[in-house]
This record gives structure tokens, C-alpha cells and sequence, in this order.
């Protein structure tokens, strides 16, 4: 088992990755502090997961939460109904909310409990791999606007984050693929070597190698956990973490939510951004290539649908809630392991990309 | 004009207290960083106040948010209301919050601002005496739930909290006093010269004496930020400021919200646990005598109402959320200036306090 800390003064936390310590009590219990805890998942995953978690959790007093599967759910009525069970359960301030999920139901668990009682207690155990990469870790919690995405939330750094890798087994090879993205993303990033090593083991990790997937998500959490104990509320350097990600959003959101996962956006967005790079002179042509390969051979898209509208496209990324006094801002390749939040492109090269991509 | 400063690293923030101060636009703009401002406020207070405070604000671009009357707008579906406004008016990241009122609009607006993009600047401007002393410093945000008062919240440091006297003069006489009770409380808990100076000085304050309504209010945000300073999140000493609330969150509970005002439920609480405290052979008769004799000189309850029911009254203080682990902690006096938080009293000398009072 590996562990990391996430340092953040008197909000540090650890992230613990290997396989089968969902098993393990003692991990869990260190980080619970009153006898109440609440179990908030979805039906797929309640299913294969909430009995052996209970099972470590045996001495405390367990209210089950469990959410119909879906992005849809991630709204304030279904925080409401979490509200609602846990005053009707009288549950305390010392109260611990786990969040045994992907990134739908650690968002959705994290707001609940960084707003019950105005914080309790509050355990990351993220069961899909681009929840285990990114959502899990960094305190990003929130739910959906009928309007916008992620519109409503805080910043909320749970107690501990517990990666069982025994829980990739169940996940649909699409959605193995669509984690690697942002895997991927932490190599371009600020991790050249990284990047290197992901071409190498490439068929490893779409094989769920554990050992392989231990040291991918490791090396991920790592390279999440240094930029945001750095810049916890997204002032500035944190942005980085959104490579890739204002293509990616404007493509889920002008395609329909759901048509494409969210990670494969994101892959097909760091293509985009690469080539974007390239196209200002930032990247050079062999890393653009070393990069559309390897997204490829993820098995994520590198490239758009060829009906998708790309005016749609332009206006829904300057919509993005991350523009800053009405300039757009994008992250940009100077090179593999080296990443920049810029305004330094010309609407003309975005506009060209958009088209010709 | 006095100005504080709430120390609490890179979430300080100065308290500024004063006559007029509304209109002092380098005050409130040096405290806004984008060019959005959200003034929500209540239908009374935007009468008086609000085309003042536009006048200051004039460069910015302002949304103004007018809630109705009534601690029954405290709720989620005001908020969102909030959120539907600033999401339709494409409010960004970088815009600010002011919370033009009394302590409901206070804890909505902070909450509102606390989650919407997980967090935009939030500014207090306190127009009740109670909000200006208590409410509106240290953070504490949040809504009722249908079954239980503040249940869902945040703790959301506003970048400045701007206290105008000028805005007591048109307060009712009762709420002058309902925010005195919380003042006399800062002379109990933690300031023995504070209390003497009370005592002296109190028919100055009923008849709104400004000077010695700026010198009561710093006296009590000082006292406020001291102990919110050590400990923000209420895991300790924090506790101390609820001295007279669990007697007066249960009186206000029993009889209905809205017949005794908040204030008025605390003046008689922090009678009742004085009087505990005599019981319990803490506190002197002659201090018991003395903080009798100033709660009545202000105007505020001593007693409870003959008809309330003492069986709920005391079910209620168990149900209290502050209770930690079943045990029921309450804040008593060693003498006038020295508090603690303790469970060293019996059952049954609360019961005789209850039954007797």
C-alpha cells in the first residue's frame, strides 16, 4: 500500500492506494471520529461495495444513503434528501459522511457534508478511476446548476482518501480509458517522466495491472496533491489542473451531457490543447504526435464528432465559468511536463483549431 | 471611526465600526475585487439603506437582491432563489456579496456567497445591533432546516465586516435591547471591566448614544474576535459564546419563534444560567444580584413566561446540536468575566432551576 499526504496545514490529509483496503478497519477508523456515520453511494456501486465496507465499519452506527446511478442526481434536491435523513437520524456534529462512489457521489456526499451542521466529518472512497486520479482528492465538492455546471459547492478537504484498486475490477473498460485521461493529463502537465512511463505501460494499466494502476494513481495523486497544497481555492496555479478541460466541457455540454464521459472530453481536449500549442509555436511537432498517440492508443477520442457545431463550440467555452475578467483563458503546452495558464493566442489560431480539428 | 482586524491568517479580515460610514466608498471598494456586486437586503432595510449605499458603489456593476421580511426567508429555497439571480445574471468567480441587514440576510447572503463557484466575496454590513455585535463577525453562515434551526451552513469569512451606527436610528427600541443582551454576554464571559462599564453607561446606550454605541460594539467585536481567532470551527472555546443561548435557543423554540426576539431569549437565558451557576455554588448571590438588576435595566426579560411547559423546554436544551456524545455541556459563570464550558452540574439542579424560574 502506498500512502501520500496532502499538505494543508490543519486540513492535512492522507490518500491511501492499494488493493483490498476497503477490508482493512483500521485505516478507516483512525479517521472517524463520533459513532455516527453515513454511507452515501449508488446503486451499482452499493451493491458490490457497501457490505464489506460495513463490515469494517461493524462497532459504529451506519445509516445507508443510496442514490439512483447519474449526473442527473447531482443537484441541490438530492442534498436536501441527505439533509433530511441525517436531522431525522439526529445526527451529531462529530457525524462522518463517506462518500463510496465515483465522482458524481463524492461531490455530491463532500458539499452535504461540508454543509450539514456547517462541516462533519467527511471520507473520500472513490470507486471509479477518474474519480480515484482527480475528484477524490483537492476538496472540490459541489452540484449542478440547471444551468451550469458545478455552479454550487465549496472547497472541502475530506478527513482521508481510501484508493482500493479492487474496485476497477467492475468498471466498464470505457470508463478505465476515460480515467486515464486525466492520468495522462498529470504527465503532460508538469511530469515529463511520468508521461514517458504511461507510454510504456500503456497496455498494463488498460489490462488492470494492479501494480501498474498503483503506481499510475499514486503518481497522479501526487502531482494533484503538490499543485493543490500550493494553491488549495484556485487562485492561480491550481488552474492548471483544467488542461485540457475547456475543450473537454464545451464538447460534453455542446454534444449533451452523458453522449461522451467526461473523460473522454478531456482526452480529446488535451489533443486540443496540444495542437493548439503546437499551432502558436509553443509544442513542437514530435511531442504533439508522442501526445496523439498515446491518447490513442487509451482508446479516447483525438478527435470531434464531425456533425458537432463548432460555433457552439467557441461560445460555449468562452461561457466558462473560469474566465476571469472576460478574457479566456486556456492551459497551454510549452512542452510534455511543462503547462501554462495563458491568454496568449489569438482568437484567429482558436478559431482555426476549432474548424480545421 | 474604530477599526478591529480579525486575525486569522490569510482569512483575517477588519471589523470597521462607525458613524456614516456607508458612504465612505474608498472603505467598501478597497474590499471588492471583480466588478459584479450582489446587494441582497430585506424590503425594510433596502428602503432606508440601500440608494446610500449604491451611491458608494457607484462604478460597479450591482444586482440588487431584496428579500421578503422574516426570519422564515432563512431557508434553502431563498438561496437558491440567490444562485438563480447571479447565475442568470453570468455573476463570475470574482464577484462580491453584500449582505445589507440584520443577521438573516447575513447568514443567508454568506452562505449563498460560500457556495456559489465554491466561494466569491462576501461582505457584511450589519444594520441591527445584534447582527453588528454578534452575527455578522466570525464567519458563521447558514439556513434552517425545516426541522431544526441553522442545521445547514458553512463557516465563510466575509472580506470585511462594514458596522454603520448611523443605521440603529431607525431601529425598533426592543431590538436595541435584544442586542444588548449579547453585549452584556461579552462582559460575562470574558471582561469584568466591560460588564462595570455596562452597568454605567447603559441609559446612554438605550438612548443610542453614538459614542457609546461605538465603544459597546468595538468592546464586543473585540471580545468576539479574540476568541473566534482561537478557534474558529467551534471545537473548543468557541463554545463559551453560547452563554444563555441553549436556555434561549429552547425558550425561543417552545414559545414559538418570533414572540420573544432572539435577543430577548438570550437576556433571559443568561439569567437562568447565572442562577445555575449560584445553585451550583459558583457564582456570588451579590454578581447574581447585579447581572439581574442590568438585564432589567435593559429592557430585557428576566423570567420566563408563566405558562411555557419546563418539560419541553428541558427536552429541547437535550436536543440542543451543540450536544457532544449525549451529554449536555452548558456554559456557566465562576464570577462575572470568567466562564467555562462544563457538565458539572446534576440533573436535578437544572430540573429545580427549570421548575423555579
Amino acid at each position: 500500500m502506498q500512502t501520500l499526504n496532502l499538505d494543508l496545514g490543519n486540513r492535512s490529509y492522507p490518500i491511501y492506494i492499494g488493493s483490498g483496503i476497503l477490508s482493512m478497519k483500521k485505516i478507516l477508523c483512525q479517521h472517524i471520529e463520533g459513532k455516527n456515520i453515513a454511507i452515501v453511494s449508488n446503486e451499482t456501486i452499493a451493491n458490490y461495495y457497501q457490505e464489506i465496507l460495513c463490515k469494517s465499519l461493524g462497532e459504529y452506527e451506519i445509516l445507508s444513503i443510496t442514490l439512483p446511478d447519474g449526473e442527473k442526481q447531482k443537484n441541490l434536491s438530492t442534498v436536501e434528501k441527505i439533509y433530511d435523513l441525517l436531522v431525522e437520524n439526529h445526527f451529531p456534529r462529530d457525524s462522518t459522511l463517506v462518500a463510496l462512489g465515483g465522482g458524481v457521489v463524492g461531490d455530491i456526499t463532500g458539499f452535504a457534508a461540508s454543509t450539514y451542521q456547517r462541516g462533519v466529518g467527511f471520507i473520500q472512497i472513490p470507486t471509479t478511476l477518474l474519480a480515484q486520479v482527480d475528484s477524490s482528492v483537492g476538496g472540490k465538492t459541489g452540484v449542478n446548476h440547471p444551468q451550469s455546471k458545478n455552479m454550487i459547492g465549496a472547497f472541502y478537504q475530506p478527513k482521508a482518501v481510501i484508493i482500493d484498486t479492487e474496485t476497477l475490477k467492475t468498471l466498464d473498460k470505457r470508463e478505465i480509458s476515460a480515467g486515464l485521461a486525466e492520468v495522462i493529463k498529470y504527465g503532460l502537465l508538469a511530469d515529463a517522466n511520468f508521461f514517458a512511463w504511461l507510454e510504456n505501460n500503456i497496455v498494463e494499466l488498460l489490462a488492470r495491472n494492479d501494480e501498474a494502476l498503483i503506481q499510475a494513481i499514486t503518481q497522479s495523486c501526487k502531482n494533484k496533491a503538490k499543485i493543490v497544497s500550493e494553491d488549495e481555492l484556485e487562485t492561480n496555479k491550481r488552474a492548471l489542473l483544467n488542461l485540457g478541460h475547456t475543450f473537454g466541457h464545451a464538447i460534453e455540454a455542446v454534444l449533451g451531457y452523458g453522449n461522451w464521459l467526461h473523460g473522454e472530453a478531456v482526452g480529446c481536449g488535451l489533443v486540443m490543447a496540444a495542437k493548439l500549442s503546437n499551432q502558436i509555436g509553443w509544442l513542437n511537432t514530435t511531442e504533439l504526435d508522442r501526445i496523439i498517440a498515446l491518447i490513442e492508443k487509451t482508446g479516447l477520442p483525438t478527435k470531434l464528432p464531425k456533425e458537432i457545431d463548432r460555433k457552439k463550440l467557441k461560445e460555449h467555452m468562452f461561457f466558462d465559468k473560469k474566465i476571469l475578467k472576460g478574457e479566456l483563458r486556456l492551459v497551454l503546452l510549452k512542452k510534455i511536463g511543462k503547462a501554462l495558464i495563458t491568454t496568449d493566442f489569438s482568437e484567429n489560431a482558436l478559431d482555426d483549431l476549432l474548424l480545421n480539428f
